[in-house]
């Protein structure tokens, strides 16, 4: 197993954004890193822009697993501050944030599970981004934050999954105090599902993606699609859409062969 | 008190369910016992019909507080494979979902708080009661998954429930890799309220159960109402109802009655 | 710095509410003292008035951050049931709660985030402040309860703020027990953000408040309304807010001097 969050298989070096596939050690598994190691991986327009990309192309391919990931010293520090200076206009600032939303909704959408590798510091929408992925996995060397409002600018977009991850008063605390919180403290509040020594960072991921591998694709697809949508419905509506969903999955070959292997105390032949 | 979450006064020897009266030594107390052993009693139609029963026919009753337990070495292992697999259709399969929704419904919306008792493995749909339930007490023994991933059958319906007791991140974790946790992770997680040694669970029930029943029922009948249905409003509704019981609530004899003795500083007459 | 909750500017001295300004030692930082330490600060309809009259003045001023505090033994009893006691009369309730939640609703729609500092015991109403305002600060002999139920009153409107602090299986406990938690307990559930020794309770109120104040003004402000306006939201409409929110937030004087101070490595110049 690789102890880079990206293969030797990149498929575009020297982009902005690195895929890699079967990494980790884990075949169906694409990593997706930030690449810009020198801005601590701030989240340019065209970063944005290829990030957007990639989603998308992962979303249509049949990868199992995305892991995302940060090069050099930090895992993402948000928004390219220098590059927003640079052009202060209300409709520029507006078209932004919406691209940016755009990115981080194409996590959520897409079919497959989305593992945040956080192995340094995660700011601002850096922190937003491991928020906003399925699943995150932190070394205990990375620290969290949403600091904007230390520049006077609230982590309005970031708080949208932070408060959707972190018990309320702890976001609210988090947001207006701007100060970092460690990987373990991440952890208890519900940013972060696995903490590991840095030296194990890899593995961990490693483990949790291949886990998810050796399930059948229908079950997460479906799975992840029903989570999202059921949790802003009422209880009645919820387990409508979830009887629906299960009657469904129930239905593919690979469930009914699933099944009737546990029946039989067999494997299934997937 | 008994040691066997079923006292020796069940009403329906040999059937599916158990259902015991005044059970944990706590006069008002039903105990609602799944009596399928030898398939750590698994969910099957006839069982989920008996239980449906059981639930209708005590939430019609004087009962003050349910106790839901199982027999044998298993809490429920979820829906009966064997049945649901010899007969594979879209209908059937909706069918039996809806009957399941509504069992596990009736649990939410009975006048009575209902407490999970789980002393050993709840998985899928029996994960699923656990969540369902108001309360829960576990050994520490007992342990939790939501494993249809594993057979390639996302626990969709379970995760109704489950997303809405466990921070979002562990619950998809649990969800996607269907891995077990243990009782203090489960407690830490928000599905379970207190954990207690193997040989300490039935009084650990008993003590909760007993702080209910001391309760005026009218006050416990009606918050157990509201507390879910201001859950599924903004906070501004969500006052509204609560003002409203509230005061309704105030009128009550044995409230006024209870505020008096407050006053008085003695024990109200009930 | 004080060790007292109300520095020695009180404004209305004798009154049931005392109002200090630049408390805490913090400028900008206006303390909001219950003041009726013999009835343990019990919310009577006179108290319920004063602090709307105070909150709705305090929100229209140039304050920062409001320090909610209780003075004597407890940081508030709840409602003042020999009062309720003595006027029998639904359509009193019903006023009397609806004024309640006047206030309560005007410490989440006030532009200064609301800090509780609770000292004692909070328990119903006074526990449903503590889960009301913004943030919350105990010391380690603070003691929280919901405990209405005791009196057979189920505590319906401090349900409300309880439920969106606390996982759902520990709130319901607590409304249907009525016991007690420790400070600690209270902070791994989410009902208070940080716990101090008793003596250095103020400090710790005056460094988070310290904190916030350091920040601008207008992306505190802008940030608590969105923080509770999108929590109301799905998350596309949440994000379409926020991104608006933050646009707008972006243009201020402030936050463009506070970027361009980062990006030159220079303290703004606020």
């Amino acid at each position: 197993m690789s102890t880079q969050p990206v293969s030797s298989k990149a498929s575009e070096a020297g982009s902005l954004i690195e895929i890699a596939h079967d990494a980790y050690g884990v075949h169906g598994v694409v990593s997706v890193t930030l690449n810009r190691p020198d801005a601590f991986n701030a989240l340019s327009e065209a970063l944005l822009d290829e990030l957007q990309h990639a989603l998308t192309s992962i979303a249509a391919s049949d990868a199992r697993v995305v892991v995302l990931a940060g090069a050099g010293r930090a895992f993402c520090a948000g928004h390219d501050l220098k590059e927003m200076r640079a052009a202060p206009s209300l409709e520029y600032y507006q078209a932004l944030f919406a691209r940016c939303t755009k990115v981080m909704l194409a996590i959520q959408r897409m079919p497959q599970p989305v593992i945040a590798r956080v192995h340094g510091v995660a700011t601002a929408a850096g922190c937003q981004l491991v928020a906003m992925c399925d699943l995150a996995v932190a070394s205990d060397e990375a620290r969290f934050a949403v600091s904007g409002v230390n520049l006077g600018l609230f982590c309005s977009t970031p708080s949208v999954p932070l408060t959707r991850n972190v018990p309320r008063k702890m976001a609210f605390e988090m947001l207006m105090t701007g100060e970092f919180i460690d990987a373990h403290e991440a952890r208890r509040r519900g940013l972060v599902n696995r903490v590991a020594p840095a030296g194990e960072l890899d593995a961990t991921v490693s483990a949790l993606a291949a886990s998810i591998c050796a399930k059948p694709r229908t079950a997460v697809e479906a799975g992840k699609a029903l989570f999202y949508r059921q949790l802003e419905m009422g209880v009645e509506a919820a387990y409508q859409l979830a009887g629906q969903t299960m009657a469904c999955n129930m239905m593919e070959d690979a469930t009914l062969e699933g099944v009737q292997a546990f029946i039989e105390k067999r494997a299934p032949r997937w």
